[in-house]
């Protein structure tokens, strides 16, 4: 490369934050959804019917229609979906879910990348809410960060969970912990996809959420083949268990820690248990990976101040590392998913050793 | 574009802001000298080096290792530099002080965008600054914003004013008023480089420019043949002139605004006096322009909630309506600035009609 092209490479890094809001923008004041309703409107109108000025909607417009995504006709000074006319309704809903996710998350939490990085802690957090924590803590404080990441993991959840329970096998009757396993939907689904005469499914988290788990069985009818454990994984797991499944949770830890946990899981299964592990990954051939774009500076910066995916053979070597022996391992196809997808999701399954 | 090629350029915007910060986020932490300093060290040894954890690290150069900026050997897991080190330090240092800039005035203040528009204010800056106005108005509150600003304003000024002032005329011994003058860099530039018997130059700004002002022109030796007018556009602009500068501000404003301002110089002009404006433009064709991928959002979200860059056509028709006639217009040859500069600058010269 070019000291040329580096420098014009360098150029689309720095319009980045700008082209995302600008267009996010677009969406969020209405101007799409009213060129939508009803096409060929001025800026005039359009500003007349979302509340903003002319001036300002001509500003917004120009770089979806640089792009494209809407048309402008010059002479007579309207505007008119264009490429975003041909986007399905259901594409362009998931696109926005993570859009917004990535500016109530992301954008304002990104300035403190390098102090998170410093001290190891998402110091946006801290400073834009006053929050000691990681995100996942915060939002059970914070409104705007749960809803914007519910909205979005709603249906990244109901689109992983049966791809997931579809890689691996649950031996019929096994008794199954599911690490980390947050209010219990994991438990209830693993019933849902693998149940069987006897399984047994203990979701083990944070004491906090014994109650809502609970009652979350209950609702769902599994309250009979289903407990919760309260305790914190790095002061120990509970024993005697199958199987162990690890969903969403080792990446949100540097080697060090995510080898204690499998450490951890290590003593808690019987001789032959398995652990199976859900974890969003880099494509082994990085200019291929769409999620190195994202994912370093998001768990960095903005949700645990360490931690992030890695690449399916790092994550083999942590689990061999920690005694295991790996006999399966998965990983979504890229060109299976949406051309907006930015995660890539890996399962590791693994048998103790010895 | 199909659907398919349409929620893929989505994802290039969605990754935007991750992007920009981990990239300028190694910069910062100081992980590319570090690679220029010696190059061939591990994660572990870089992170020793800068302060931060090896783990962080690895996260953080997975994006420039996927662009080619640094490359990494895998088996002796060292890092050195790719591209970046073909980038001479002149550039590399315009790049930086841009980045910073977008970082510090724009990445956490276009999370407002929405509300900036809806209210024609810049929303960011009540909220995280507590501020009440202008970005140039919190320039002088608050240092941060300041600091980044000169830093990058000092070099492109320096590199604008030579431009601005030899593409116009400015009669021997004329009296020119500049409009928005701030504390007289443009005076001074005026005898500077097109200083001529009697010629006289009037600032006109707010009058608590008027200390700093008279200040420089006493500094710069030109205090005999320039003075400083406080006042507000708005109120009333000083008459009896021959020639009016308007510098990087008609495009602060929307277009009644602009026209107001027009209407004021056209009354401060003798007959046959000259306006001449310097403005940052977008191509008349957008799908060449690259200011419109940044100045939207930065206008209208983080600078002034209103205004913005335009067609060099558009200011054209602003001065024929405020009545002027158009007599000369130049603008920047994209090809002469270097890959990753984001503002195109145009200049417009007309004299009063009739």
């Amino acid at each position: 490369m070019t000291a040329q092209a580096t420098l014009a490479r360098f150029r689309e890094y720095m319009v980045g934050p700008a082209r995302f809001m600008n267009l996010l923008s677009c969406f969020e004041l209405g101007l799409i959804d009213a060129l939508r309703d009803k096409p060929g409107r001025t800026a005039a109108e359009l500003g007349a019917t979302v509340g903003a000025k002319p001036d300002a909607v001509e500003q917004l417009l120009y770089l979806p229609v640089k792009e494209g995504f809407v048309e402008h006709d010059e002479t007579a000074g309207t505007y008119s979906l264009g490429a975003l006319a041909d986007v399905a309704d259901v594409d362009l809903q998931r696109v926005l879910a993570f859009m917004d996710k990535i500016k109530v998350t992301t954008l304002r939490q990104l300035y403190y990348l390098t102090d998170s990085v410093r001290t190891g802690a998402p110091v946006g957090l801290r400073e834009l809410y006053g929050f000691q924590g990681d995100l996942y803590g915060a939002m059970g404080v914070h409104a705007d960060l749960r809803e914007s990441w519910s909205r979005l993991m709603d249906s990244v959840t109901g689109r992983i969970d049966p791809w997931f329970f579809g890689a691996i096998d649950i031996p019929a009757g096994a008794q199954v912990l599911d690490l980390a396993g947050h209010t219990g939907l994991g438990a209830i689904h693993t019933h849902r996809f693998k149940g069987s005469p006897g399984l047994r499914v203990t979701t083990f988290d944070l004491p906090d959420k014994r109650e809502e788990c609970l009652r979350n069985f209950r609702e769902h009818g599994v309250d009979g083949e289903s407990s919760f454990i309260g305790g914190d994984v790095f002061d120990g797991v509970p024993r005697g268990f199958d199987v162990v499944l690890i969903k969403h949770f080792l990446n949100m830890f540097d080697k060090a820690e995510a080898l204690k946990i499998l450490g951890e899981v290590h003593k808690s299964l019987e001789a032959g248990g398995q652990v199976h592990i859900l974890v969003p990954i880099y494509a082994e051939d990085l200019k291929e990976s769409r999620s190195v774009d994202y994912y370093p500076s998001f768990f960095l910066g903005c949700a645990t101040g360490q931690g992030g995916p890695q690449k399916l053979s790092t994550f083999r070597g942590w689990l061999q590392e920690a005694g295991f022996t790996v006999t399966r391992e998965t990983s979504q196809d890229p060109a299976s998913l949406p051309p907006d997808a930015l995660p890539l999701q890996g399962i590791l399954s693994a048998t103790k050793n010895g």
